[in-house]
């Protein structure tokens, strides 16, 4: 694959969420400006960054969206969808198993574990909980190289480290301390409260510039 | 207030968090080189940072944990705690009710709506929840600027909407498409998806480094 600079690899992502979103609303094609307007960036750089893999839409018509999109799947490794393991079945990790967009988007969640004895066997979704213990060989078994952390803050390191041990090498974690994550696996944590910190910072900030 | 750039209000986020971490943890001081270590930065930016609102700690003791928190707190409004209202209280809703950390990061979800008759009234955490009816009414005569949307795709833009109409200005939404949103208010997304499709993407480039 020829070389494409980090910064178009950065705006690949939001392509493939705002793709997805035009397909669902019964669009097959769609123009760069269209795309752009959605993307919220320019219409030239929608079209320098497509050329970078050599897809340019045809005159007149625009993108496929649907060809659009696992084009853009296939670069960054999502087509076929990238298999998922799901570590704690609470409230956020049901919530996980129901949504329907992930597979759209190229991930699937295909196991998914808690160790309370009373969610083990349970179906959620197409996927039935299985027992912590077997955590490591089913992780291993299938091949598994994400997986995301919706458990209590006080464990995320330890299984952190007992997923990057059994072959994991992403984590999206939920639990919001990441300070004794190992250092041989990448972890995001979502951070809801930077974001709403951000949100009101910016907000504010435009009040102030609206009212000069 | 001095002005502070840009570049560093965007660290200042993160930093409240270490900080939350390092407080339970049970630290009451933190030297820089620790912090910087926490924060995945370099001590000397955290220095710099500091100074522009004339924090420099004690040489040779470091600085104050809660003392720092609040001061950076009080930079991003969010001391006291900003209000948050909830709109939608399903899996992922729930989860945020019974979240610990917002409070000693600065933010309280203090009202929260449904629209299903058999949730409304029920209390979960300290919240009871309000029927979507009063929802106008509510945010208004309590001046929330900030809401959480946990609501369907389907309805989303609309009741973003309803909130933009009632005064709220920042949106963080767990829906993943914005398309429709209305442009007076601003929205951050929560996507888990581009998050996931970046720390594939970077640990598979990792992995090629490695083998080289």
């Amino acid at each position: 694959m020829k070389s494409i600079p980090n910064e178009t690899i950065g705006r690949l992502f939001p392509y493939i969420r705002a793709l997805v979103c035009l397909s669902k609303q019964g669009t097959d094609t769609v123009s760069s400006s269209r795309l752009a307007e959605v993307c919220h960036v320019n219409p030239a750089m929608i079209r320098k960054d497509f050329s970078y893999f050599g897809y340019f839409g045809k005159r007149g018509v625009g993108y496929d969206v649907q060809a659009l999109k696992e084009e853009i799947q296939n670069i960054l490794s999502l087509k076929p969808a990238k298999k998922v393991a799901l570590i704690g079945v609470g409230n956020i990790g049901k919530a996980l198993l129901l949504y329907k967009n992930f597979e759209l988007e190229g991930f699937k969640i295909t196991m998914a574990f808690d160790n309370q004895p009373n969610k083990i066997g349970r179906k959620i979704g197409d996927v039935t909980i299985e027992d912590m213990g077997n955590l490591e060989k089913r992780v291993k078994s299938e091949n598994i190289q994400l997986s995301i952390l919706a458990v209590p803050e006080t464990v995320s390191p330890t299984i952190a480290r007992r997923l990057a041990d059994a072959g994991v090498n992403a984590i999206l974690s939920f639990a919001p301390c990441q300070l004794a994550m190992p250092d041989n696996i990448k972890v995001t944590c979502v951070d809801l409260s930077t974001e709403m910190a951000r949100l009101i910072y910016y907000s504010s900030r435009e009040d102030l510039v609206k009212k000069r």
